[in-house]
């Protein structure tokens, strides 16, 4: 394929997929973004910044290479776009990643904790708890801070021995949501679960305060139903 | 009627309720699943596994007998299947069975706790608390897993002398509720119910944290107003 | 006006305010019903039991006298009937009904608590707490159990020397709302508000767990700013 | 422009901009309402009272002076107009007002709360806490109560040395939200905001009861991030 059809189609998909944000709920007025990146043609689209989403057309996306300069387009690139290039460079295989603002997701963000895998919804997507970053240092904010944001993501990963495949999300303390994928239709899939298994276990809390986490052999059982070479989840 | 047409109207309706579940908020994505038995024929009709719900069409559905052995269809039966025929062979007078990750149902599960008979509109269903079964053993997990979810439910009837047409719905531990019925229909409103006194269960206890079910009389009488012979709700 | 006209309007009235319940999201399935009264003709019109809203056509209202007589119809009244004729007997000013299963309304109920005046949004309609009854006692349950409930709403008024145009609603225990007002539109917009404020005021309890009313003079401004010949808000 | 075209784009943006309430969820019935400034003409266009959202035309739409005198319009304007007014004078930058009774924002009123600054989502439109009133005296309750309101917003905003264009939007205890902005479009945007940020707060609570603040390095970020000559988000 040519790199020009190659590019429309990703424009495409990434404009379809911010679109996806708003009717999924997940995000109010401007919030939010999704981005697509080709290794090959080491290249990422991604969503205009502060466009609204009534507005967005496919060729309104703006495509930089992995330092974030911008190659095509007409609009400044989403403010977010050097959170999604550290999360690109480092985390070898993932396609996409989607910032979003979702309530239940920011509320964990917010009250500073991890989501524990409180049940079998969580553990079908999420091979453990979503962890919470620490709080960026003040250093950090006035520093280049979109850069930081996605260097404290893979300072959580790799302390933590995380596989961002196995563990395709994370809460930004103070700030919200970052989930990634092989696709763009993952990486929102994935948004729509973190914010799903995040008001579950706000509402398990309140019905149970001192709820435990299921156990490691739950997890792993609903887990790699759905992942990995012996999943019998879905037709293939 | 011959074979082939009660067979074709039993997908239809399964495939019916199974898009009522998404348009009734009681599943995202690809999770939850409808099935129907006909006991003369001995055959299970079921949703296929992981098929997007906008996607599905009656002649996808998957025919199976009671062991689980595909009949009919060209994709694999919904994961759960085996949690189905269980619940078939122990409950003779159902006809129907729903499972869902409604958000509040879920809540219950991940919290442990069977939901409390707290009004009259719980009763008007639930000739009591909705039960929340034990947690499954390790060994339970590893081995036939779907079944031993089944039996699980089938023990907490069994335990607690509950008959699961007075009862017509349970709480898996960790996981969500399965609920079921005399046609597809009455399934589908079962869950579209245990979801909505989930939900009120919980802001009951946010109203009044040590809450108290209602009056044994107050759940006979609002139960038996809609069931058994002397029944005056409805028509008929 | 003839008396066929003045039923026929009755019933197209009827059965639109109760379409109202599902769209204002105030009821699930078959849960609620709404009725008018004519006092001069000595009729009242209700929906049918059981009916699914979809369905529901202004023919299928049924027509009963004060007694709870079936005068025209050919459906069975909804079950709820024998309560709103005990209102419409003992409540002289009100001219419509409207029984719901609302779910911060039912959060209320099933607490067993009034819905504190909170704020501004209440005092608009409600001049007070919105009262909840005492539970009914095992005798009433088992006796005339509609009528009943219709007693122990009046007893909480006579009681509590409410005025029913001033606090147009009550909280049954364990059950629910009953609204009503001078016509079918005000009181399913009184429903439409008990739901509000009912959950408006489970959030302010959470944001205050030890929140006051407002001050008695706030409660009789907003109240009197709506009501009463002194009022100025709208257009009459 | 002509003073008469001048009038009529406002009407039709105040038209617009209520109609923006209910459909962004911020308003039920007929509570709320949006008003615009012209301060070279020294005229308010305002929302009629009590008028149901569905029927509202530009035309309705009244034209005040800034004492509140009606120029054009059959209709009386909304009964907060005092309040609105009390605004524009003080206030010499903001352009629209916009007063809702939006749920969560009417918890926090209800708790008497400030809205504390959680997180980067609050932080990008309100630089800090969205300050909640004092109570009103009874005296100032059965005085002009409408300007009185107006007065305590401006006394929590001065006492407080607030700049009401970097922290757009207040609570009025007991009572809910008004917010405003450089034009309509501005302030609706603002209300839709407080009322997620609303939302958020108290899911923080609930994840984490001692939740706290942000650091005023984050709040600055993201507030200069989107506001003043540096900021770098969107495309101006």
């Amino acid at each position: 394929m040519s790199k020009t059809k190659v590019l429309r189609e990703m424009k495409e998909r990434v404009c379809q997929a911010n679109l996806a944000l708003p009717q999924g709920g997940l995000v109010k007025l401007t919030w939010g973004n999704v981005s697509e990146v080709n290794r090959d043609l080491q290249v990422v689209v991604i969503k205009p910044s502060g466009v609204a989403y009534e507005q967005l057309q496919p060729d309104q996306m703006v495509v930089t290479d992995l330092a974030g300069q911008v190659l095509e387009g007409d609009l400044k690139p989403s403010s977010d776009l050097a959170t999604h290039l550290v999360l690109y460079r480092q985390f070898s295989a993932i396609t996409a990643v989607v910032h979003t603002h979702s309530k239940h997701g920011v509320m964990w963000a917010q009250g500073g904790r991890d989501i524990p895998p409180y049940g079998t919804t969580h553990a079908d997507t999420f091979y453990g708890a979503v962890p919470c970053t620490r709080p960026l240092t003040q250093s950090e904010i006035t520093g280049d801070y979109e850069t930081e944001t996605g260097q404290v993501i893979v300072e959580t990963f790799r302390e933590r021995q995380l596989d961002p495949l196995a563990v395709p999300g994370v809460i930004v303390e103070g700030h919200g949501p970052f989930v990634w994928g092989r696709s763009v239709a993952e990486a929102v899939e994935h948004g729509i679960i973190l914010e799903e298994v995040a008001e579950m276990a706000i509402g398990t809390e309140r019905v149970t305060p001192r709820a435990t986490p299921i156990s490691a052999g739950l997890l792993a059982k609903h887990y790699w139903r759905k992942h990995g070479e012996n999943a019998y989840y879905g037709q293939n």
